[in-house]
């Protein structure tokens, strides 16, 4: 029994990744947010198709719990990326403190693909050299998280930037190496003390820095340790 | 004859597209960068395959334009996604001012997908909520691309916020409805006239401010009115 928190994409149904599309294919059931393309659940065609329509985020999450206790193979499908702005964290965290076991299929997110499909590249050497991306929804700005491209080989003068910008020492951060692949490593420690914690490790890395990283504990209780498909 | 620029994904090859991954099986030559997944390049089985390795960016930017013009179908294979940290644009004005049809296939980048396979979201509500993303090999902090999530139905009060912070009322920007379905709609505008010519536009929408915003009129010129797959 595995709950598979699966991205559609931005829309277009070629843009579910070939993973998710394999889940969907073969789930007991669907569980899809409104904005996921009619194709893509279509393809769910021996599953029960649940939409999560008028369902607050407590009862969907308590849904997949329930489903996932059943022994069934559930794929709760979600526009985008379930992790950019789509909330499927507080699903994931509902999952592992109830022991269902679950995996995270990410999705192709609208941050860049929409505008790409517009004719625009979030970043353009001479012209950005990074992104800022916040919900509109959003009353107050609140903490945000810092991701760093290519950040390992100069990692001590990311570390000293980020700090020099206001941010705390103590800070959770990782950088996390082959992320994706059989064979990831990933490193956790405080922002002051990331660059020494992350002296082993190998490109290619990206390095994550935010409060959201004191959340991993909570997701990694109930997730696979290797992919099931 | 068509180039597609196609994201591989952050590693893991089941994480491709559905669309890329159909390309890959057909198309003539496949051009890709050293990091993508061998199994991803193995499935191109019909296909001349040319690695990046040892190439400048001047020199794949004329590879695809030479093999565009002899009428082939090429895959230019790059990891994570085309638009984000990846150079596309480049390559994209490259084809376009050459005349040469292209596409863009975005896929998932490794922004969201690396910490997901590490157990961490990148918004989490009441945690964070957004995200900031740079490249640990710029040297200076330049300008930055900002993206707004659900921010339709308070335009006027995101652009107010993003004025508030310094951006001038003459920064370009555009507002992109249903992106990457046949229906999309794509309204321009600079900041400050933002909220006035988004008026009629319908939710859901993507807002992209930023001087990449700058680049669509370069990168259309030579792009498909429709998919060709």
């Amino acid at each position: 029994m595995t709950v598979w928190l699966v991205g559609a994409g931005p829309g277009d149904p070629g843009l579910i990744t070939a993973r998710g599309q394999a889940l969907i294919r073969s789930c007991d059931v669907l569980v899809h947010d409104r904005l996921v393309s009619p194709e893509l659940v279509a393809q769910a065609s021996g599953a029960l198709i649940v939409s999560r329509d008028g369902r607050d985020q407590d009862e969907i999450n308590l849904m997949l719990v329930e489903l996932g206790r059943k022994g069934l193979e559930v794929v709760r499908l979600k526009g985008g990326d379930p992790f950019v702005f789509g909330r499927g964290g507080e699903e994931a965290i509902a999952l592992a403190e109830a022991g269902v076991p679950y995996e995270v299929v990410p999705g192709v997110s609208s941050l860049a693909a929409v505008p790409a499909a517009a004719g625009i590249p979030l970043t353009h050497r001479g012209v950005s050299a990074g992104v800022r991306a916040f919900s509109g929804r959003t009353v107050e700005p609140a903490g945000e998280t810092v991701v760093v491209f290519m950040g390992l080989e100069k990692l001590p003068q990311v570390c000293e930037r980020l700090l020099g910008e206001g941010l705390g020492p103590s800070t959770p951060a990782a950088v996390i190496s082959r992320g994706t692949l059989q064979d990831q490593e990933v490193v956790v420690a405080e922002l002051g003390q990331l660059a020494a914690a992350a002296e082993e490790i190998e490109a290619p890395a990206l390095v994550i820095v935010g409060e959201v990283v004191r959340l991993r504990d909570r997701l990694l209780a109930g997730v696979l340790q290797e992919s099931a498909v």
